[in-house]
């Protein structure tokens, strides 16, 4: 029914603390799965699916070094999840803004 | 195995284009189940899941009004994840400095 976009396959791959950690132990530089595997305590195979969800989500690139896969950032940059986020937050402020008046109307404040 | 945390069930909340669609609906004002239900033409046991989902990770609050329920938003601001992206973003940014710089190097470079 519903085609899942770029941010809808974002914001899924980003839902899960270990794949956000794959990402920001990526930050610090390039990892094959083994290295991404040790410091979380998960299985190749689990490291290998979170992967291929991050790569999904282009969070993640991979690329065949000998006998081992190379994981390393991008090539997305969140362009579109940081604008929806900006977008939410100016929402409630307006609501927060207009519930504020009626508050003030409400009360007939007086300086 | 793992926990879900606030954050977690934010981004998974936020991972379905009709869901980030009844929050821009709540942003104008609350709204009843049938009323977010019609603009996505979805059923209105479909449309109690998202909100259930969006209650869930406290970004939707509900309140039985007669024998309707009304839907608004809240009490969630979204903090953590704005910081989480704007953490990525850096780390990008670094990583991406890093390689020019590493670019530069590697050509010698002279004015």
């Amino acid at each position: 029914m519903v085609q899942h976009s770029p941010i809808d396959r974002t914001f899924a791959a980003l839902a899960d603390p270990t794949r956000r950690g794959i990402l920001e132990r990526l930050g610090t530089g390039s990892a094959t799965i083994s290295e991404l595997a040790e410091p979380f305590g998960i299985t190749l195979t689990g490291t290998k699916k979170h992967v291929q969800v991050l790569e999904d989500a282009e969070l993640v690139s991979t690329a065949k070094v000998g006998r081992e896969r190379r994981c390393s950032l991008g090539p997305r940059r969140l362009d579109d999840v940081e604008q929806w986020v900006a977008m939410y937050r100016r929402m409630l402020e307006e609501r927060l803004d207009r519930f504020g008046e009626l508050i003030e109307r409400t009360k007939g404040v007086h300086p």
